[in-house]
């Protein structure tokens, strides 16, 4: 039930993020061209023509930034990805004229967006007509179940990625940490909770768009999954628990998956919760925040701190490393800059 | 958007409750009889036919238990309310029976189940041509926001019921205490975020209903809602958070609603989680967690404690209310059996 309906490993990519490339609501984009640069083909944003994508985000290097989806198709995609958030969720309506142009030239469709594409009518028709899909990876399987403890029976040790706040690295430290955990031979699967993590990685629930009595209860679910076949899982996490909008994403995950440990993602130079006006508390009560919800269901202790440090100078991160190492007693790095080793060496160690 | 669409005081209702009423999955029953008294004519529960709904519940002198539909036809009702959650979530075949039948009698149907009567194309129709409305009291409204932190800005003083469990009596102490606080001459309101709350009050939103990145929203919306006409709000907690399934839920509306103080609730004779083997935490360590939760988005106290004592005898009531002013040092008290001014009289001082 957690299946992918593509597998974008075997498509060319063009990914939409027109107007957006770059700036944070093109997180889509930049995580594809991340996790998929093979499969990349191009990025459409008129306001980068002609750019090379690694002069806009840093990484891949020798991908196009085109004008439009014309341009993009002398590249021979087989995919378009909507690579952008639309401003208050409602999709523009430039954007469906862009869909509709994609779906006529026969590609298949793959968003994440809460508006459901294989809920418009007219999309649909006409996906049917060309014989493409339209994936929504971020619409949640059919009949979830209240959570029930079960995610505490499964053999597998169980680490979940929580944080400070929204787009701080939960994701990118639980792509990493497995990568690096695969490499030491442990048999470790990324559990994705989040549309982004689906999309590069096949498979997954996007908790967030689940309705919230069964929220718990589809982490359970992912992480049952994710067992069946792997001795090591690290779960992506949502959201903080200090977030004022997503705090219950968060908790649903950490009581549904019931981790036997926790890393902690933060951004040292963040000191509020991103459009928010809230301060963050200091590392240490954060910390013992998820320590004290998990403690009454399963206890679970952070055991390494992933540091999202891309806007500091190098000097400057392996001091917040250090300062942050002293402050919590617990192993800090940048997994980005340095690799996440010495996270995953504690993970062996449980 | 969270208005009523049909008036329950202005119908004669019957309660379909068959083969459960008095048992743990007719609570929704149960709430009708206690706050709808002049309203309901009948309970539909052919296990307890023939008997006084007082004789099942305590409650309801007068109200008759029938064993159909037909026999209560006979009180000339005009809707009807489903009174039973169903087992697994999935409407039994036997309901949809009687949901036919009641339509075809043009009764108006109030549910707060999950399964959604007015997305049932053959209901829809039936009550299309009966003239009568299919009301899911549990059905969240469209496009709902995520939280943005706008209920500290209201001027309403903002009261949260929170517990230790589901069926505490967060729904119950709420109501109670508004209706107390009337008395008193304050400018109170019952803010209803479930759906036995909803079909009594007639106003509000399901939250455990609401896709989870916008639960907290929805808290967010019902408060807004709530102080346009109000001074005092005391808004209806759901789950808890050491609750496996449903903390998420607790947590974005703790979150949301950004109360000024909140009131705990707990059954004294309850350990665990019910229908889970988690034991409760002391009261302490639970009042603790709900406050340092609080507190980095806005500060808030737990001023009160309402104990629902239903299953002690008087002396057993008694000592457990000075035991737990004794261990938590704030006032507290039975609702049901000794009212709730004394929580009033807190509320009335911050």
């Amino acid at each position: 039930m957690m299946m992918k309906q593509l597998n974008p490993k075997s498509h060319r990519i063009v990914i939409l993020a027109e107007g957006s490339f770059g700036v944070l609501e093109s997180k889509t984009a930049t995580v594809l061209v991340r996790y998929l640069p093979e499969n990349v083909v191009a990025v459409i944003d008129s306001t980068n023509n002609g750019k090379d994508v690694s002069e806009v985000i840093e990484i891949g290097k020798g991908i196009p930034v085109v004008k439009n989806l014309a341009d993009a198709m002398q590249l021979q995609p087989t995919m378009l990805a909507i690579g952008i958030a639309p401003p208050g969720g409602e999709l523009p309506t430039e954007w469906e004229g862009i869909i509709r142009e994609a779906i006529s030239r026969g590609l298949h469709i793959m968003s994440g967006l809460h508006h459901f594409l294989s809920e418009n009518d007219e999309f649909v028709e006409l996906a049917a007509k060309n014989n493409v899909v339209l994936w929504d990876a971020r619409k949640p399987p059919e009949n979830l179940p209240v959570a029930t403890c079960k995610a505490d029976d499964v053999d597998a040790t169980v680490i979940l990625t929580v944080g400070s706040d929204c787009r701080v690295g939960k994701m990118l430290s639980g792509i990493e940490i497995t990568k690096a955990a695969r490499e030491r031979g442990l048999n470790a699967e990324f559990c994705p909770t989040g549309q982004n993590g689906i999309m590069v990685w096949g498979w997954g629930i996007a908790i967030d768009a689940v309705v919230s009595d069964f929220t718990a209860g589809a982490a359970e679910q992912i992480v049952l999954e994710g067992a069946r076949n792997h001795d090591l899982l690290i779960v992506e996490g949502q959201g903080a628990l200090v977030h004022p909008g997503y705090s219950g994403v968060t908790l649903s995950l950490l009581h549904g998956s019931m981790p036997d440990a926790m890393i902690f993602c933060h951004q040292p130079s963040r000191d509020t919760v991103a459009r928010y006006t809230v301060p963050l508390p200091s590392l240490t009560e954060m910390i013992a925040q998820y320590e004290m919800l998990a403690a009454p269901i399963k206890p679970a202790r952070v055991i390494g701190i992933a540091l999202n440090c891309f806007d500091l100078s190098e000097k400057e991160t392996v001091k917040a490393i250090k300062d942050i190492e002293k402050e919590t007693g617990l192993p800090a790095t940048d997994v980005v800059k340095y690799g996440s080793e010495k996270l995953v060496e504690v993970i062996a160690n449980l």
